[in-house]
């Protein structure tokens, strides 16, 4: 899969941000515009503190046609009760009003701090004007978004005559269970709402739910999709796969950029019994601190990969049969630590993408989960999130 | 529940610890030793990967009888297929040779690094003569069991005309899941097996199966309950009631001095549908790497106690039912984050001991869990633990 060596935006769609104030200097509002109605899906976090925004989009996803997203950071309007719902209206019908089109098809985000009020008439206020800055660069839109981000996400494609771009933001609290953050995938592609309700479902089971930080799930998870038209039809089956690889090379951007990761870990079960079981096995491999911290350390602690694996306590699992490679380097064969060169392997483990695949040999199923390191940087980061 | 300002042994058992080599110069052998059989009953790790000593240990408890326990640090045993195995019962016989019994007597275990070989030749010569060295107090024991334990744990109490002693170590690596790390408890009370087998599953349940430092599940977890009836019988009901206590003691020293820890955490979830409920969402807190950052932080971002509770999916959870408290300080009413002191609450999570009670208003269930927070010491000794 190809992608642009600089993110575009498909035909039709525009995004401006801008600072106004919830945070010090950074952007903290981003507005994304279609020229026209897009048949738009999308899956929310699953959570069940979800923030006032998610209740809001849950609604507004059933028309099925999307204008505009706008969402704010700092702040996530969770907790925040009625008043909370309340102020998640109206800042989509201040997007609206400023887009000219109608609330119902703008879906709003917000992301930030849990159970802080939205400071409502700020962002009201904030967005008049917006549309007057609307440009062609996706990552002017990714910087609206940032929480703790490092870099502004943003990634295109081209399938057919149509591209497809995703804009995200991480980068913690995150845990597959759902949707992911926030990340918002444009396309001119024409299909209809079903359509891409069934094609982002496969995505994002593969992709964003297979990715987790931290294991901790977020109240305001979204994704999104929005199919404007513009470039006609697409083969559906091609658009799949592309749609598949821009989400799992996104979701590897988003891990990599994990709070305080120096490492993108990717984490495979082969030879499971059945999808569950390897998706359950490779997810307790990339959350297991003790395989983060021994990637942060580059230290063959490898006896650690049978641990997690077994902990796995209702799957099925052969202790004479479970095999594990380190970035090729084979380390555990059929429920023993091999006597392998620890200098290969620590260089092994050094690269900035660490490959751990378990072959379980019960079956045929496969699943890969992505993550990161687990290092001080995610402590000092989230020792004073709040207050910082 | 009064425990004894200095630990004792009950009557008739003795332990001694030395240093063999395992280690540079720390203590790296400990044995136990009843002067007569003891009733026993013992529960194990439930990871699929148990190490050479449990899956050696199933078979032992069996007897329902010991007469000493006989542990080695530094190395696990696990992962070292057959020839491990074999190590553990050459470990058995030595101490049984040692000490006078059989090896249908000796429980064995081996904590450390897992997948390397037992020097199994050093320990058999390191175990004689050990037998010259037992002496009556519990810590000496409990040096030789410590891996990354910042200071040696035991406990001790009297029940009537009896005595109860508990020996433990942590403190990485581990979840509940089963019984916990090493946890010996020695008792003169007299009860046959079966009794003894129920009483420590009872305690168990609601103590060291409820503790996480990281977790991550062991691969050598063993709790074992010896009972050498020296001092005559004890009213069961009030033996299980000391039992208990002490097992939630013994488990809140143990998540105190969790890797890195600088608090210790305890999470109760009330009001929950059923006891499983009460304690999914108690362990979720006690988990959470954003709660356990916020303890070590002191930093009252209290939406994250939301988020914890809102990911148990398959929970019964009321959004407006919700309220928590932290060290006793309403910080959320009915789903809705309360207009706290942000500087009283931050005191509060100042405390060595920081209690989060969640009321959740579907039911009467309730259960605690034990943990600490997460800091950079836990990965400073994480990073690198193979290698040091």
């Amino acid at each position: 899969m190809p992608f642009h060596d600089r993110p575009v935006f498909p035909r039709g769609f525009r995004c401006a941000s801008r600072n106004v104030g919830l945070k010090p200097t950074a952007k903290d509002l981003a507005l994304f515009v279609s020229d026209v109605d897009a048949a738009a899906a999308a899956v929310f976090t699953r959570n069940k503190f979800p923030g006032a925004p998610v209740l809001l989009g849950r609604e507004t996803i059933k028309g099925g046609v999307l204008r505009a997203i706008f969402a704010n950071s700092k702040v996530s309007n969770v907790a925040t009760g009625t008043a909370g719902l309340e102020n998640a209206r109206r800042m989509a019908a201040a997007a609206a009003t400023e887009v000219g089109s109608t609330p119902d098809k703008v879906l709003v985000s917000s992301t930030g701090v849990i159970g802080v009020r939205l400071p409502i008439e700020t962002i009201e206020k904030g967005v008049q004007g917006m549309s007057a800055d609307l440009g062609d660069d996706p990552i002017a839109g990714a910087e609206g978004i940032m929480t703790t981000d490092t870099y502004p996400k943003a990634l295109s494609c081209s399938i057919g005559a149509a591209t497809i771009t995703w804009i995200a933001k991480g980068s913690g609290m995150i845990q597959p269970n759902m949707a992911t953050m926030l990340s918002y995938i444009f396309t001119d592609a024409a299909f209809d709402a079903p359509a891409l309700d069934r094609m982002l479902r496969q995505a994002v089971d593969v992709s964003f739910n297979m990715l987790s930080v931290d294991s901790d799930t977020s109240t305001s998870d979204t994704c999104a999709l929005l199919a404007n038209g513009l470039a006609g039809k697409v083969d559906e089956r091609a658009f799949l796969e592309a749609l598949t690889a821009g989400s799992i090379r996104m979701t590897e951007m988003l891990a990599r950029d994990g709070e305080g990761a120096t490492h993108l870990l990717r984490t495979t079960a082969r030879g499971a019994k059945d999808l569950d079981e390897a998706r359950t096995i490779a997810r307790s491999l990339v959350n297991s601190p003790l395989i983060k911290t021994m990637v942060f350390g580059a230290d063959p602690n490898v006896g650690r990969i049978l641990m997690a694996v077994g902990k796995c306590v209702d799957c099925t699992i052969d202790r004479e049969r479970t095999s594990a490679w380190i970035n090729g380097h084979e380390v555990l064969r059929d429920g023993v630590r091999l006597d392998f060169d620890d200098g290969v392997v620590r260089t092994a483990l050094g690269s900035e993408v660490v490959d751990i695949v378990v072959a379980l040999g019960v079956g045929d199923a496969q699943a890969t989960a992505y993550g990161c390191d687990l290092t001080q940087g995610y402590i000092d980061e989230n020792a004073a999130y709040y207050s910082s």
